[in-house]
């Protein structure tokens, strides 16, 4: 059996997974044990019951994010269920604490309904300094993310929504300013109104995009076509962030005809050469379906695009929430806010797009590495400062 | 302010708590990041998709375990919240991984209604190997743990419970071995019946024990006194687990008369010397409230105790749940049960009362110290033989 495992899956067994955790001092003689356990323990649970905020200091919670998902929409794999997510969440908490040395625990649900998931991260928030959502399906994670908000006292945020909003906000100012576009009179084209997709259209439409239309499986977001649509799509097009086409228009191909720029948040292999072809002058391929884009590189390329960017690291120009994410949570935890605001948002596009600058920009370069140990810094102070 | 800190407050400061969680290994570059998130981490994924059991290969879930508790009976403290619990949760963490190398999680709720303490605990079960459950009020601590006993697939054990009642019950037993005494035939008596004096009641009972009697704030348990007391109590009376005594008996006085054995999970100071005199010959006090006992050990001795103990490190005969907890845990994960029976928990009173030869008891030393390395793995082994 065990040779058969392929490095991945002998990686995972290795260690039973990818976390571990550890006391920070041994309990191995009756001092410490006074300290760190009865008769000492009272002291910090009474300071902390008379100054709830004290838990901060005398405990993790100050240190520690919960990464929280059902297991609805993991990766690419789709609704795998909690314990199948347990590698991703994993994952992500080795990331947070590789790039910006925050603590996360993985927690995995085995219920699906919103308002079960709302209210048991509710009553899990006492423990956390804030909550990580992650691969939850939408419309759902939008329902939940804009309800915790609300409701929980720590700060909540859900990486595949504002993350990735973040991240390709950050590469879409970036490419404009390359190739000298003006974002708010070049037309855009997302593919995919999901929680990243819509997130896109939002915070594009709050940094200047006029001209912004949006494609989905079942079609072209119109309001001639949204009856059966959920209500993020319906959001979009009623606060006027989406416009609705022409009827005649139909098809992505009839979409994308003179688009400027292309955001695919959706499934492989959309966008043709043809199709690119009918784009503006110097058009702009973000193709982030992963592993497959919606346009392979060197197929946009070669029809004429000027910049091509994938999810992928083995192309140039990777959009990657791990530019964000670290940086975000930093600042976020450092600053002790209660809630991750819109203001830190676009502060973090800003300070993203930032760290490239004029004279080194280019058509294969529009964002730092994401070992580029600049990033966390410059993300979690824009934060703080913002906060 | 940090000078006037007490050495317990500036231990629990230094580090911001006692747990630290971090990554196994680093993800410091391309090649890593590839095996321990995407694409690699896809195979797991799939893997545990299509056969769960593989999580406690693959993931985190097969070593660690949730200490979850709702902060309303923290230590001698009473109802003080989920974050001033969050210190003491912690330290049991710590102590888990100190004697036993077991990974433990502390989660806090903020909700104190059993029905949402058992559906958040069945909800989380995905991620962990098991659940401790603490510091929750009787009977609440009660109806919860049956229920998720029933509804949660992985094992589930309440410390205050089950972890006392091994351990008392092992000292009882020793003490009876010592004195020479016959469980079946001495009298005992009961003070308290929360979480730990009821469970005590019922292991003693199963171990023998057919004279039994209780004791609580609102006075002695019987058929006469027992129309407002909750169904932990009710159940004792009417199980026949605890005898009714004659209506003349009214007082914790008149309960103690020709007591062999007095076991105190109650409230300082409840017992006098003239108390103790009028016990049976030889009588053994176990006075276990913390960290004032119900009498103190120099008093019980002047009065004529044949055997005392209590809940502190500073006299002979600690009776402490660490003896327990972290060997049980050991033993349960393991063998990877799917719950804690009772033949596990009769096995770690078989074991822990079996580690003290006949030779080596004495008055002063009925159990193995906490630090006596033959403990954990003499009831883990235990624990596995019965699972």
């Amino acid at each position: 059996m065990k040779n058969t495992l392929t490095p991945a899956l002998s990686y995972h067994r290795k260690h039973r997974g990818k976390l571990r955790i550890t006391p920070i001092g041994r309990l191995n003689d009756r001092q410490k044990l006074a300290l760190a356990y009865t008769p000492g323990v009272a002291e910090p649970c009474l300071a902390i019951h008379q100054h709830p905020e004290l838990a901060y200091d005398y405990t993790l919670k100050g240190r520690i994010v919960a990464i929280v998902t059902d297991g609805s929409a993991v990766l690419g794999l789709g609704n795998i269920g909690p314990e199948a997510a347990l590698p991703v969440m994993e994952g992500k908490a080795a990331l947070l604490y590789e790039f910006a040395k925050i603590e996360a625990f993985p927690l995995c649900l085995s219920t699906q309904d919103p308002q079960e998931i709302i209210e048991t991260i509710i009553r899990l928030s006492p423990t956390f300094a804030a909550i990580m959502l992650e691969d939850i399906s939408a419309p759902n994670c939008v329902l939940i993310e804009r309800k915790l908000q609300e409701l929980c006292d720590i700060p909540v945020f859900h990486d595949d929504q504002h993350g990735t909003a973040i991240v390709v906000s950050a590469a879409v100012k970036n490419a404009c300013r390359y190739l000298k576009k003006d974002l708010s009179k070049i037309k855009i084209v997302v593919s995919g109104t999901g929680a990243a997709g819509s997130n896109v259209c939002r915070m594009l439409s709050l940094l200047g995009a006029k001209h912004l239309y949006a494609y989905h499986k079942e079609g072209v977001i119109s309001f001639d076509n949204c009856a059966n649509a959920d209500f993020v799509v319906k959001e979009l097009l009623m606060q006027n962030i989406v416009q609705s086409p022409a009827s005649s228009v139909s098809t992505l191909t009839d979409l994308l005809e003179g688009a400027d720029l292309f955001i695919g948040l959706s499934a492989p292999n959309l966008v043709t050469e043809a199709m690119v072809k009918r784009m503006a002058k110097d058009p702009i391929l973000f193709a982030l379906a992963n592993p497959t884009p919606e346009i392979m590189p060197e197929s946009a390329k070669k029809a004429g695009a000027a910049i091509i960017g994938t999810g992928r690291s083995d192309y140039p120009n990777q959009i990657n929430n791990v530019l964000v994410f670290p940086g975000l949570m930093k600042g976020v935890l450092a600053s002790k806010a209660k809630a991750v605001t819109l203001k830190m948002k676009l502060s973090a596009v800003e300070a993203l797009s930032g760290l490239v600058k004029d004279s080194e920009l280019s058509a294969d370069y529009l964002l730092p590495d994401i070992f580029d140990s600049r990033v966390v810094d410059a993300i979690a102070n824009a934060v703080m400062k913002a906060a």
